[in-house]
């Protein structure tokens, strides 16, 4: 396997801002390269995946692009929002841990604006952990607030607007809505493509809460929640999905980015 | 018009908090009535329909299920999460109000407690802004920390699940999404069954953005943002399909209530 | 009854901003039409008084000013301060649902924001509980900083100065005090005149604390607070009273709104 | 003079907290002596009174109380809440230098509950700074949240009720309210009691601010603010005056304390 | 004895700014005279030193610098950072009452900028508890944030480099580290000359934990902490050792006064 | 190179906690391993090693230590405090991207709590960044608040207590102090041996301060900071003194883990 944190040094002028020194960074701010920010947590993913797993793949996805476009890459926040019953497993599963909402908002808000002070004026949150999703907009909000040389791209939503057809090629089985692809079939493609020796295939098994209701309850009744953390069904997922996944999710990313960040900056100066 | 403010105090044991007095209150939390906390918005919605349309709309939703069963409405949240550009214009619109995340997640969570403290032990938060959904799992979450005697049920989506054949009867000329439901056919519907008086029937007009990615920008770019705040048709509105939508949420939020909060109350008596 | 909620959207240009349209709003302030935000409660107020009365007062003055100078009522707050023993009884009656402190200090500055980037510059912070008093100063100072082009009038105590003879005229039986007119002559008589069905004129009876000193204590003892949660002599109450303090009370605001932020700005102009 | 700060090391078996040891702190609360805990504010006086005076006064109240029943004095919160404008001169004079809201909060609940780990069960917060009440009672009501075995007395007023005839001899050329007396007669002459070296005499003149409305305007405007920072007439001061008032406000915490500390818990030992 | 408290009036045109004018201390911003905040800490130092020891040594040592250049010394920061067990007992001791960091870093940062707001340009953060010293730096950097007028001296550490044949003059039976200086020979001997009545002379022990090692643990094990809260050893202290240690370290702190923050003056000026 | 990320999933029963999956988590951390979370920074580091230094080195020492007896190796924190310009130079330079204290400190507080959750029991705070240092502690502290079942090693500087001689064999050329070994012969000697690939040997040079004094200034003065971001002098860097610290390092780790983790432990079982 070629992709993941051990080849991204090579990537110039872009590459991961933890591995580079503050002179390259210097370089690319002055270059006006986007940095991407991703922002992860810490959170069960079934017997078979990695608590890493929504930190993991917004930096595969991101070293992926930055394999087509020069990008920085800033290190990921590891840690997200509370863990969501209906779409985590929720609190209760060993090995997730979380911040509170103020504590990531402001987080957020802080790392940004570093990264504004360090001359970068083109900026993108790539967010994985659906329960980061309400907060991020905000914490950009503040960063940004009177500065009116930076844009900020907020990409919540990691996934493009898939047709039905592509819905039905990607998800054999049948496609049940991206809230319970948590730990299933989409997550489970990626891994096996960006780290194949972080997947327990022996242990990939498809499970389902008794209840999955479109309201949330505290504290949450057993019942919405499956035994194993999977929310449906990651024995259909393959390093053949995986890639296909890989390829559409990164274009997303790099098509907003090209949209948002480059050719209104090209535009500017040309 | 029958239905609104004016006739809730009628209702018992239920009714709007803030008209009760405590001695009913006492009375209500004790027959383990459930409590409705609703969260809103002071936020522009077009031309046509007020500022206060997040606020009132959830109100009357809440009133519509208080004459159906018992539950006890309480003063709802008048401010909501900031105004995004792509759900609801953005915070540039004159009118527009809101609070900071924090503020919002503090005083979800501080309201929930002084209703536990006041013997509730039912209690739903019942959300129409869509920029708080993010935002009221924590206050939730941190409002029933170490307490097993209650039940809080968290609506943040207040749509049921509609079928496509549903769809397409309540959107005559196509559904869009729901994020561009703002200010459209099904806000602009119900205001005209729960608020005809403040519905200015001559200025509805249909609106777009020039662009409407899957993602955000900030700053917010002019052409994510249409001109009169609408986000698409509400010309399409009728009273006719507000009776329609009224009932299927009202019968929505109904069933969240005694799904989570009444029958598990029953079962643990029984 | 003429006055109240139901009339207010006939004001013009004013009127209560969650009625208005962004249309509306942003003429009103381009008038430079002052805008009142009232501070209340959801407090006890004895078993004839409604939780909300904290609340509903000060918008019935609000809208008793709105009948005499264009001014814009925004939403007002409808949760305020804990609840002292000795001037509202404190938090251990059912009902009684208040914020922390910090939470309303920044509701209030925040509010404040939206208001003036709604392009208001005149505007009024209108307090009716006394817990609120302390806090609100810092609210509006943080709100204005930086800004020398707003003006906020804070009206943290809402009473005029009464002379002895007036004070001997409204409390026929005797004024023993502003602190414990809570549920009493006072807010009673206004009741009847604002919002006479929320009034339960069968259980109106007076109490008071067996002891009332100067100081507080915490936890409170039970000899500080009545068991009615009445502090002193609501039977003296009336509609005939209850129009001669709201005459005189709207008095005071109005004065005050002319005073600081009417004629400073035609002065300005002139 | 004997007054003040140098004496206190003397009284047993409490003291000045700071002056003692952690020894002697540990048999003062074993046998339950009471604690005060000033807050004060460091805040323009006068071209004649020191900045420290509401600091300074309420020290020198306490020390007075020392020596008549034994108590603990904590070293008071030099930092007050923002002053306002009518009451104190406002934020604008040099040496005026405050906390924010939220900030002082904090101090006293953490102070407090520092208090009660060392031991203390009997608490007195005794305020001299008007800005700082509002605040205050929160602070407490966090600080004994869950400790039903602790009594914090709260004197957020610290003057006795006066009769009309007190204030007849204590205010010779009138008394105009206590907002107005900010470094005036009642503490210039407690000042020529407790700290007579820091009153600069020659400098002792009558102001007062042009307009005194009974509202407030931020920012606030020249002429509710008089150019020395005396609010009205501390000419009439004399150190006799100081002597009737420092026994008066001195008796009125003494009674307090006895009341609420020292009787309850002779009581619950009786 | 004649260093401390009650000498400091006469210095000019500095002083305590506790006990000093407005008027006073706009004449002393004026002229740029520095500015001392000491940050102290209410805690425990065995059985023979008072738990103000913290804060009444720096204005000891701030006194002494006043007696020798013009400075204005602030009123200091009374409570401090959590003590922790290997430096100062930990918060197991009665009488130890600290802050959280928060709001230590809230407190510095705002009594900064009030007396930056007071007109003071050169400021100096005098430290002289151990576990403050993590947080002022930021406290600080929040101050100046946006201020290119100001220059802040912070002096977390208020020793000089003493040289090894220094350290054995000064400890003469041998220098264990500073951070067992807690209570021992260095502040018991500055106790002896600053404030000689405060010391209890007979109550002088030394005293040590039975294990010390280079990291901490929570909660605290009972062997890192002596019972007597005295580090190593007060028994060497001496007022002539006091002597030597008050003038090395008032020339440190007076040499950084000078070098950052009066001759950058004049050399702006000259 | 055999260290670093890629060979830690080998180790059982610990591990990297991101790549565990959250069975693996409940069993380690039911048998009572330890679990490690690093806080590092994001902070300029010469021109020859990578921003990300002071987190990758303390990975890269835990997992030395994970090599030798069981540990959990918990997603570091990337982002720490304020660079200071003395030790870190400060924030001046592009890369350096930093959070202030508040956060940083509930970061810490929140991600030890949800680990405790998780079920460990024994968990250890590795710092490698100084400024971190003052404010882990609270942290720590925070999080172990009513829980007498958890130890928290808290190991604040890394380094052991070098002898006189040590010091000599390890800076041939001259140890100057701890503080100017940022991006000096320590920090690049263990990067050559952990992380080879990411060290610019090319670009290593020496540097220093104009002037390092004991005492801090804000803003900070050019001369504090060397151009270059180097304190002193990594020319004497080296793979073998790199093979020599990690030894000494991780033995210093070791050592405190099993003496306060593990040892009680077992002493509890036996």
């Amino acid at each position: 396997m070629t992709r993941g944190f051990s080849q991204s040094a090579a990537i110039e002028p872009g590459g991961l801002l933890g591995e580079m020194t503050w002179t390259e960074v210097k370089r690319a701010a002055g270059m006006d390269v986007p940095v991407i920010l991703g922002v992860g947590a810490t959170e069960q993913h079934g017997p078979h995946l990695p608590l890493g797993t929504d930190c993991l793949i917004p930096v595969g996805v991101a070293l992926e692009v930055s394999s087509r476009i020069p990008v920085v890459v800033a290190p990921p926040i590891p840690y997200g929002a509370r863990s969501r019953p209906l779409s985590g497993g929720g609190e209760g599963f060993p090995g997730t841990v979380s911040l509170r909402a103020t504590t990531l908002i402001a987080t957020i808000q802080e790392v940004l604006q570093g990264l504004m002070r360090s001359g970068f004026k083109r900026l993108c949150v790539q967010n994985w952990h659906y329960e980061n999703a309400g907060l991020l907009w905000e914490a950009c909000d503040l960063a940004a607030e009177g500065r009116d040389d930076v844009r900020i791209l907020l990409v919540e939503d990691p996934m493009p607007a898939f047709t039905e057809k592509e819905l039905g090629d990607l998800f054999p089985t049948g496609f049940e809505g991206w809230d319970v692809e948590h730990a299933s079939v989409m997550e489970t493609s990626l891994m096996y493509v960006l780290y194949p020796r972080l997947v327990r295939q022996d242990r990939v098994a498809d499970d389902r809460a008794q209840r999955h209701p479109r309201w949330d309850v505290v504290p949450p009744p057993a019942e919405f929640i499956p035994t194993s953390g999977v929310l449906s069904r990651p024995t259909g997922a393959s390093a053949e999905l995986g890639e296909r996944f890989l390829e559409r999710i990164a274009d997303h990313l790099q098509e907003a980015i090209e949209t948002e960040l480059i050719e209104p900056a090209s535009r500017a100066e040309g």
